[in-house]
Parts: structure tokens; sequence; C-alpha cells
């Protein structure tokens, strides 16, 4: 990038341009395993037009560019680019507009999961889609982010029903639409979800949201094996039940979150937290059915969150479980894994986890959206201990195996990033030629985030 | 295309080819509003490998090539090609697998939706994708189609977790995998679901099954207006009651399903057939709200349809609606609108149909998915009476300009084929040279379904 580059770039963005090493260094990395890379420069655009003109001159000097949100991407997604620009979104964080007779709103990329259901409370309606961390929404639209009330309102491709997104050469497109369904043409929306900022940037999103229940229960409830917790989520979803949330914490991870958020009255033995969102009636008869399961795989009795405090205390716990564990080594990293796989199939695999890590002597906290047959194990290292990594990396490709054996996904929810390439390659590898047709039919000048997702040459 | 082709084809597929008038003239449309156009040969494959070498061999040659299912589309999709071939993919009609526990299973192109419920009814679970023909799930697939039940359980989108394509250049691939939810890559899945045939030949589909439900509750209301009729269902879904399906048919459109279907005990007056899908509990708490909403638009007290048997014949008369206009006319032709709109606009737009169809003298039948704001007015024509037609296309042209100007959709749930061309450059015009840049990297020589969607020079 040279310095005619730079300085256009600060009149486009009238200032908002930074090669401030400590700046560059804030918008390095994601919350991943990787050291961090130091783009050239970071950009803060405030509207679709300045992202454009953005991306144009990055087209013409075959400048990279690397989209960032909130930075909580867990699989080098937003790494920076030594030769290339950083572009922030952050200042892109206005919720366009809310139409709740339609269950619809727009909003840009930086707005958080957590701005937009404060916004729409008092209107009696919520945005779904439930990752740990309080992300960007363009982001999780990149990363075709879900968390844990996918089990019955989708992911963000559920919920996503058209994007406007700026195209490497400048284009502004607006995709999809304000209705529940189209067959209008190649489902572009979909393309991009999921792309990790490798086709283009994607500047607003247009979602449905989903009228806040009646009544919400929540519950928590305590087995005596890991085997019995996860057999009791695999039979509630096998018998039908329309749960909002079922979620696995292992001993291990009861343990951290127990000391981090200060939980009480629990124990730290394997759990599953529940919750029923429906009419009262509904949820008492489906908490019902829940209980005996539980019972018959020698579940507690459930211990109940009365009141939205209660609640809130007991989501927040569980959403911090990246950030506890992380918390367990000074300066520590946090390996996740995202294996996903059919439902039938993860007590297996969830007991070949447990076994491995043992195996191995790595401390392995475990959560999961076991009701979608997602779980992530939770790996803390210290990155100057090369060793602990190395060990962890060989669990790693263990699990991957035995998930492709099992007919399961790489990655259910945090994407391919960097960190994940060479798995794509196992489960996907004959169609990445055909996405590298994509690629560089849209993408002539690889500029857009370059070397994530695969590469390209 | 060349003797030599033609040979060639013929050793592929071990004579299952034909170039016979009357084969030809079998697959030379589907059910719409176009004369028959007869391809220089049908095709008939019986596997991945088979349809590669037909595909193959066509691009290796130029030749166009135009895939066909049970050739049910409505908007020109499968009209044949002059210069091409049609492969037809009915031999591929077999169910390759069905995990019940997993709710998933796996077909070839050619499975019809009635087909595969037959087969899974003793399992307890059922394919939910509803349009009103026996369509083919590979041609449900790539219209991505819907139907009535998309309400509660989504449309072909939503219940597709991986495919089977074979591209133009013969590669297969499989796309996709069986988990609910993936990251691993871009979304290749969705690119095809509604592509129409334009970009390869899907030729098994991956699909997301549901638990058949513990109740089933249907019935009938009537309304004295087809705005109190519209304003109903609207309301339903603005209160967030999880109904399973809620189906409009007009006066008009009541009239001649009465006729065609000999329904006993309804009037022929605006309509609303509910269900209800869930528990016993949950059903009757549903139905005493949507009750209400009916009685305050001066609704008829609810008919029931007590058991299967009626419950079927209700549904049955609904399928039929096409079939019941297009027996109106000898040798008759039915034009269907398909627009789909946000909610709060659909009794507008309803209105404005109404008026409009009015206004030019066109008997109008209309039914509607109302809970997913689509509907259809079904507008019955001779086909050599080219007055007739020209008036049809002129509302046409006035209820797209409308339903654009409402944030709505060209089409729900049909596609656009050949029929929608220029309606979709309305739409989406901005998206078309993105739309035509992945059509010429996948398909470099034009070959699959030349001229459908989008022309492309």
């Amino acid at each position: 990038m040279n310095d005619q580059v730079q300085k256009e770039l600060k009149r486009i963005l009238n200032g908002r341009f930074s090669t401030s090493e400590s700046t560059r260094a804030n918008y390095a990395r994601g919350e991943d395993t990787f050291d961090p890379v130091l783009s050239k420069a970071v950009v803060f655009p405030e509207t679709n037009e300045e992202v454009s003109k953005v991306l144009k001159l990055c087209n013409q000097h075959k400048v990279p560019v690397v989209p960032f949100g909130t930075g909580t991407s867990l699989e080098g997604n937003v790494v920076g680019n030594e030769k290339g620009i950083t572009v922030c979104l952050e200042k892109m964080n206005k919720i366009l507009n809310v139409n709740v007779e339609d269950f619809d709103c727009r909003v840009q990329a930086c707005v958080t999961k957590e701005q937009l259901n404060d916004y729409l409370r008092e209107d009696g309606v919520f945005f779904p889609i439930d990752p740990g961390a309080n992300a960007a929404i363009g982001g999780m639209a990149s990363t075709s982010a879900s968390g844990t009330m996918a089990v019955k309102y989708g992911t963000m491709k559920t919920v996503i029903t058209g994007l406007t997104v700026v195209l490497p050469n400048g284009d502004i497109i607006k995709t999809g639409g304000r209705t529940k369904k189209t067959s209008s043409g190649y489902n572009l929306t979909n393309l991009f979800i999921g792309s990790e900022g490798t086709l283009g940037i994607i500047t607003e999103i247009q979602l449905r949201l989903s009228p806040i229940p009646e009544s919400i229960m929540s519950a928590v409830c305590h087995f005596p094996s890991l085997k019995m917790a996860v057999q009791t989520a695999q039979q509630v979803i096998q018998y039908g039940v329309p749960i909002a949330r079922i979620e696995m914490l292992n001993k291990d991870q009861m343990e951290i979150s127990i000391n981090y958020s200060k939980l009480q009255d629990v124990k730290a033995v394997p759990t599953l937290f529940f919750e029923f969102h429906g009419s009262e009636v509904s949820n008492k008869e489906n908490i019902k059915i829940v209980e005996e399961i539980s019972n018959d795989n020698n579940g507690s009795s459930f211990k109940w969150a009365k009141d939205l405090e209660e609640r809130n205390k007991l989501w927040k716990a569980r959403w911090d479980v990246y950030y506890s564990v992380k918390a367990l080594i000074n300066n520590g990293r946090v390996y996740s894994t995202d294996v996903c796989l059919p439902i039938s199939k993860i007590t297996e695999c969830v007991n070949f986890a447990e076994e491995q890590t043992k195996k191995l002597g790595l401390r392995a906290p475990m959560v999961g959206h076991l009701g979608d047959g997602n779980f992530h194990v939770l790996l803390p290292y210290d990155p100057t201990k090369k060793k602990t990594y190395h060990k962890i990396r060989d669990f790693s490709d263990l699990l991957i195996q035995k998930t492709l054996d099992l007919n399961g996904t790489i990655t259910g929810e945090h994407g391919v990033g960097l960190h994940k390439k060479e798995y794509l390659l196992k489960e996907h590898g004959d169609n990445i030629p055909l996405m590298k047709i994509i690629k560089r039919s849209i993408d002539q000048n690889n500029i857009m985030n370059p070397g994530k997702i695969f590469d390209l040459n």
C-alpha cells in the first residue's frame, strides 16, 4: 500500500484512518489462538458509500482488506493482514428500522445482539440468535453463527432475509428483502452468510424477529455422569419436545463456572440447563415430559430459576463460559472445538472427547448446544508453551476424524477462518474447487480477507 | 446436436433415449402458460454417473440441457429447448435412506412428496413441505418451493441440509451434510436451491423430517368479506399463534372447489382453512385464541374436520385448486400469480387484486398461504384468445408493481422461469450482474437451462 493510497483513504474517510501501532494492535486478531497480525492501517467507515469507495480503491491497488466487527470470532477469521488494511465497522452501529407488526428489522453490521435486544424489549419481540459473545450481527452473519437457542429458532441462516453487501469492486447490492419467503433468482443472501468476509463486506442485515413468549421457564438438572446428561438431551430431541434451549456443561466446566460466575446452589457435576418458551400451559406440559426423561437417566430433580434475575444469572454464567476458561491461565488462550453431529451420534462423540482428553492429560471443560448436536471442548493453554498446544491440536485432529466418521461437520457455528482450513479440506475437499471458482469470479484480485476459509492458490 | 452426440448419448444411457415426437411432446412444458417447445431428444438417466456423462458430453458439444422432474412447475421452468435435450430424472426415484432417530433422510431427485410421506408414515415422521402438486423433491429444491405448511415448517431452504449436484462439466459434488447446522465453507447447498436447473442438475437431496404431531386439528371458517378473512389471518400471525396452516380461498375459488371437489356443508363465501399441530392441550389453547380473533372479524363458528378422512378431503380440495380452475375451460391454461408480502401489507394487496380483476372483468379465483404473506390469483383463459391473455398480463403487471411498492417479492415459491424474467429485473435488477457472474463462472458454455431466470446476454 503506497503513500498515495493511504492519502486517498484518509480523504475518503474524513480522517477516520489510523496507522498507529496501538490501534493496529487493537484490531489484529479476534478471540482466537493466533498471534496478532497488524494490518498496515485500520479504517472506520460510517456509510455504505464509504465502504464502497474504500473497496474500490483497494481493488484498484490490490490492497488486501480484512473486515472487522466486535472481534469476538474464534477461528482467526479477523486476524490482520500485514500488506493490507482492516476495515472496522464499529461506527456502523445503527438500528435502521423495526417493524413490530411484521416481526422484522434492519440493522447496520455492528449492531450487537444485546444492543438490539435492549432496543426491542418494550416492543414485545426479540432477536433469538444467541452466541456466547455479545457479537456484532454482521459478524454473526459472516460466520453463520447460532448459539443456545438454535434448537427452537434456527441460525443466522434462518433469521436473515436480506443483506446489503459491498462487493470488492465497490458495487453496493441489496439482496433478498422483507418477506418470509421468496424464490426470486439466485439466493445471494445465503452465499454471503458464512462467507467470512471473503466475498465482500456485509453492511446491513434484514432480520426476522420472534415474539417474546408468554411464559419462559428455566431449570437446572444434575447428572451422575456426562453420558447420562447427553443421553437425556438426545432423548428430549428425539421425542420431539419443542424446547428452546438445552445446554450441557461437563464437570470441569461446572467447577470453573461456579468459581468464575459465583454460582450458588449448583454442584460441580455434569449438568443440563433447560429453557422452555411458550404458553404456561404448553410449557408445563413439555416440562413434565423432560422431567420424566431426566429421571429415567438418573437426573436430579429440577431446580427452577424462578424470576428474571435468577434466570439471567444462570444464562450469564453460560455465556461467560469462554471467559471463565480463559481466566484460568494468565495471558492464556482458549482452543475451542466446534463439531456438530446428527443427534443420534452425540453421546458417542462426547464420550470419545472425554476419553481422549483424559488420555492426553488435558483439562477439558465442555459445553454443548445439545439440541443441535453441537458441542465445544474449551482447551485452555499458555501460548508460550508449544507442547501443550501441539497436544491440543492432536486431540482436535482426532475429534475431527471421529466427527467426520459419524457424519458430522467440522464447525457448527464458528466458521473456518485460519484455524480449520485443513479440516475443511477433509470435510468438503471435493467442493473447494467450486468455492474457488465463486471466489475468483466475485473477487478477481483476491483482496477480500485473503487466506481465510481456504488458500486460493 | 449432431448424430455423433446422439449416438453417444444413446450408448451412455443404454438406450434410455428418445427422439420420438410423442415423447418429446410429453416433456415439452410444465403446467404453465407457454406453448410446448420440443427438445431434440429426451434422456432418462438412472444414476449420478449417467447424469455426469450426459452433462460432460453436452458441455463439450455446447448442447443445451433442460432438467425435468414431474413437470408440475408453473413458470415455464421446464419448457424444452429446440437445440438441446431434456434430461428427465423420473427413473431416479429411490428413497436412499431414512434415519428416524435423527429426523432425516436422503432421496433421489424424482421422489415425490406423496411417495416420501407414504413411505414414512409408519415411522412417525413426515416431510412437511406441501405444494399443491405432487411434485418431485428435486424440482421443489430447484424452485425453492414451499406450500401450505411453510408458516410452521419453513420452505425447501429450511429442510434441505445437503445435495448431490452434477455440474455442467460433469463433476459430481456433495454439498452440506446431515447435521442441523454447519458453518463449513460457502453455503453451496443454498446456491443450488432455487437456481432452477441453471447451474447444474440436483440428483439427490438430504432432508430434515418432522415428527408427526400428537394431535392435528383442522377447521373451516367462513367470512362475510374477503377483507375480514385476510385480516383474521394477519392478526393470527401478528399474535404469534404457532399455527401449522392458514389457507385462504376467496368466493370465486370456493364456488369452483365446491363443484370440482364435491365439497359438502361449505358455503361459497370467503373462507379460511386452519390447521393446528401440537399436543391436544396446546392445540386447544391456540384454537381458542384463533376462534376469538375470527369472531371479532365476523367469522362463522368453526366447522371441524373430525377424522383423518374428512381432513384429507378438505386438504385434497385445497391441493386441487389449480386443477379445478384449469377444468373451467376446455384445453384451458391457468396464469397463476405468486406475490408474497410482509404480513402487515397482505390485506391491502389482496384488496387491490380483487378491485383490479373486477375492473378488468376477469374471473379471479384466489388462494393464499396467508401465514407467509403469499397468495395466488389463478386466472383461467383459453390460449387461443390472445386478448384475455393480454388483459391478464396487464393485471399481473399492476399486481407486481403494487407488491414491490409494498416491499413484497414477485415470487414466493414458484420461481422465475420464463414467466417472471422481466419482473425479476424490477425486483433485483441491481443483483442480476452478480447472478450472471456466478452463472458464467459455473456454466461457461451456458448449457444449463439457458434463458430461464434471466437472459445471459
